[in-house]
C-alpha cells in the first residue's frame, strides 16, 4: 500500500470499543496498535475476544499507550469525568484523539482538551458515528434544496432506550462520578447533534429544558428534553431518555418539505439504511387522502458508518504526518457547540426549566 | 329499511362542508335533508355542485334550518366565533349537533354549549374525524397494551401545513374575529387529542407554550408548540404550524413499545391505513444494527372515516330518538378536556411561556 497505517492505541476496555475494534479492522488505513486497560488481563482478554492481530500490544495502563512511540492516535472510550485528564494527556503525547461522546462534563473542560491539541498539533474528533454514514449526506442534501425543503421551520429529535434494572443501578452513565451527564450526555448527545446538523450547525439563541425530567437519586439525568430556537424563527425539540423503549428519530420540516428517519444513531441495518422525504405535499381536491406521497430513499454501505469514521479520522491523521497539514478544526467545532447547547440544557435544568441564552 | 334516516341539516357552505357533504351521502342511516347560508344563491350553489339529493332544501338563513322540523340533526363549520351563538340556539331548537373544531373560542364558551345541549336533551359530537378511522382503534389497542407497549412516557404530535400567501392574508384561520384560535385552534387541536387520546385523556398537570410561537399582526397564532407533564412523570410535546410542509405525526414511547404514524389525521389514502410499531427493540450484538425492526401494519377502511364519524353520530341521534335513550357524553368530555388543554397553551403564551395548571 503507498499509504502507511496509521496506528491506534485503544484507551480502555468499554463495550464501545469492541465495535471501534473491528471497525479499525474494517477501515483500510489503520490498524489496531495497543490497547490498555488498568488491568493487563483485561487488555489481554479483550485482544483476544475481538481479534486483534499478533503484533497488537497489550498494556495494564493508559499511560503506557501514550508512552509507546508507535502509537499515532488514540481511540478514547473512556467515562466522561476522566476525558479531560486522559485526553489533555495523550495530546501532550502528540497522539491524535478520536474521543467518545459526550467529549467533557463541560465545555470550559473540552476548552481544555481543544486548547492542548491546539498546541500539539494533533487532530480531535469526537465518535459521533452516525455523521460519517453516507445516508447523512444523503439526508442533508435534502434539508439544503431550496426546492425540494426551503427554510427549516422546525424540527424535532428523539432518542430513548429502555435501560434495564440493572443498568439503571450499575451503569456507568447513572453514575455522578463517572459519566455524569447520564442520559443527556449520552442519548441526548445524538439528539442535540441531530438538531445543529439539521440547521447547519448555527447556534440556537435560546434553550429552555422542558419540565418533567426524571432524575435519579444521584442526582443524575434518566430522562429530559428541552426546545431551542433560533433569532430568525426556526425552533426545535428534543427528547432523550433511558426509561423508555429504544426509539430514535429525526423530524424536520421546512416551508416546502418534510425528512423523516427513524434509526439516525444506529441505522435499522449494516448494509443500508433509508429515510423518507415529501415535497410540497397537499391534500386531495376533496381532502380525502394526499395528492402526494412521501418517497422512501435508500443508502447502500460499502463500509459500516464507525469504519468510515476511522477511516476519516485516520486519512486526517496520515495527512498531518505525511504533509504536515493542520489538523481539521471542523470537527472540534461541532464538538464544542455540541457540549455548549448539552449545558444549556443542563443549566435550565438546574434554574428550573428558565432560558439560557448561548453565547459562543 | 328497518332504521329511518336521520336527517340532517348543514349550516353554512364551508369548504369542510362539501367533504362531510359526501360523507352523509356515503353513511347508511343519514340523508342531507337542508343545507342553510347566508346567500340563498351560495347554498343553491352549494347543493347543485355537491349532489345533493333533488329532495333536500336549500334555505338563505341559518335559523330557516334550525326551524325546519323535519331537521333532526345540525353539521356545524361555522367559524369558531359564531358557535356559541349558533350551536346554542341549534340546542334550543331541539336539533342534535356535529359541531366543528375547534369547538368554541375557551371551554368557557364550550360550556355553554354543552349546557344547552343537557339542557335539551340533544346529542353533542365534534367533528374530529380521525377519532372514527379503524385505524384508531387499533393504534390505541397497540397502546393499551402492556406486553406490546408497556405504560406510555412520552409522546410527540406535530400538524403542519403551508399555507400560501391567500390564505395567511384571507383565510378566516388567521381572522381575529372568525377563528381566533388560528394555528392552535385548527392543526393544534389535533395535536392536542392525539396526545389526550394517546393517555386515555388524562389530563395533564401543566401546560407550558414553547418560547417562539410565530403570531401575526393581528394576534393570531400561526404557529406554536407546547409541552404537557402529567402527575405520574409521562410528557408530551406537541408543535403546529400553519407555515411549514404539511405534516402530521404521533410518536408515542412506551416503556416497551414506539407508535409511529404519519397521516394521523387525514390518511394518505382512503381505502387503507398503515402504522408502525416496535416491541422490546433492542440492538444486535456488537451494536452495528437493530436485533428486531418494526412492523408495519395496513388497516382497511369500508367507509372513509367521515362517513363512519357521521353514522356514528346519527346511530346515537336515532338511539335518543327512537329509544329515549340519554345523550351520549363522552364525546362532549373529551371535546372539553381538548378545549382545556388549548386554552392552556393559549394562556401559557400569554403569561410569557409561563406553566399553567389544569383544572377540570
Amino acid at each position: 500500500m503507498a499509504e502507511a497505517s496509521i496506528r491506534i492505541g485503544i484507551l480502555c476496555c468499554a463495550e464501545i470499543a469492541r465495535k471501534v475494534s473491528r471497525a479499525i479492522t474494517l477501515a483500510p488505513n489503520v490498524t489496531i496498535h495497543a490497547i490498555g486497560s488498568r488491568s493487563i488481563e483485561k487488555a489481554q482478554k479483550f485482544a483476544k475476544e475481538n481479534g486483534f492481530p499478533p503484533s497488537a500490544k497489550t498494556y495494564g495502563s493508559y499511560e503506557a499507550v501514550l508512552d509507546d512511540p508507535e502509537v499515532d492516535a488514540v481511540y478514547m472510550p473512556l467515562p466522561t469525568s476522566l476525558h479531560v485528564r486522559w485526553a489533555t494527556l495523550a495530546a501532550e503525547k502528540k497522539k491524535h484523539l478520536l474521543l467518545e461522546k459526550p467529549v467533557a462534563l463541560n465545555v470550559k473542560e473540552f476548552d481544555r482538551i481543544i486548547e492542548a491539541c491546539d498546541s500539539n498539533g494533533v487532530q480531535l474528533m469526537d465518535a459521533t458515528m452516525w455523521m460519517h454514514h453516507p445516508r447523512t449526506a444523503k439526508m442533508k442534501e435534502f434539508l439544503s434544496d431550496s426546492q425540494r425543503f426551503g427554510q427549516l421551520r422546525s424540527v424535532n429529535s428523539v432518542f430513548t432506550f429502555g435501560g434495564d434494572l440493572g443498568f439503571l443501578k450499575n451503569d456507568i452513565r447513572v453514575k455522578p462520578d463517572l459519566d455524569a451527564l447520564g442520559a443527556l450526555g449520552d442519548v441526548g448527545w445524538y439528539c442535540i447533534r441531530s438538531l445543529l446538523w439539521a440547521v447547519d450547525y448555527e447556534l440556537p439563541k435560546t434553550v429552555t429544558a422542558l419540565r418533567g425530567p426524571v432524575i435519579n437519586e444521584a442526582g443524575v439525568v434518566l430522562a429530559c428534553g428541552s426546545s431551542l430556537q433560533w433569532e430568525d424563527g426556526k425552533v426545535a425539540t428534543f427528547h432523550c431518555s433511558f426509561l423508555s423503549n429504544l426509539t430514535m428519530d429525526i423530524t424536520a420540516i421546512g416551508t416546502k418539505g418534510t425528512l423523516h428517519v427513524h434509526d439516525f444513531v444506529i441505522p435499522f441495518e449494516e448494509k443500508s439504511a433509508s429515510f423518507s422525504t415529501a415535497t410540497n405535499s397537499t391534500f386531495d381536491e376533496l381532502v380525502t387522502g394526499w395528492a402526494t406521497l412521501p418517497s422512501e430513499h435508500v443508502v447502500t454501505v460499502d463500509l459500516p458508518q464507525e469504519a468510515r469514521m476511522v477511516r476519516e479520522f485516520a486519512r486526517l491523521v496520515a495527512s498531518i504526518k505525511g504533509s504536515n497539514s493542520k489538523p481539521e478544526k471542523w470537527w472540534p467545532t461541532i464538538s464544542r457547540k455540541t457540549q455548549l447547547v448539552l449545558d444549556a440544557v443542563k443549566a435550565s435544568i438546574e434554574k428550573g426549566f428558565e432560558p439560557v441564552e448561548i453565547v459562543s
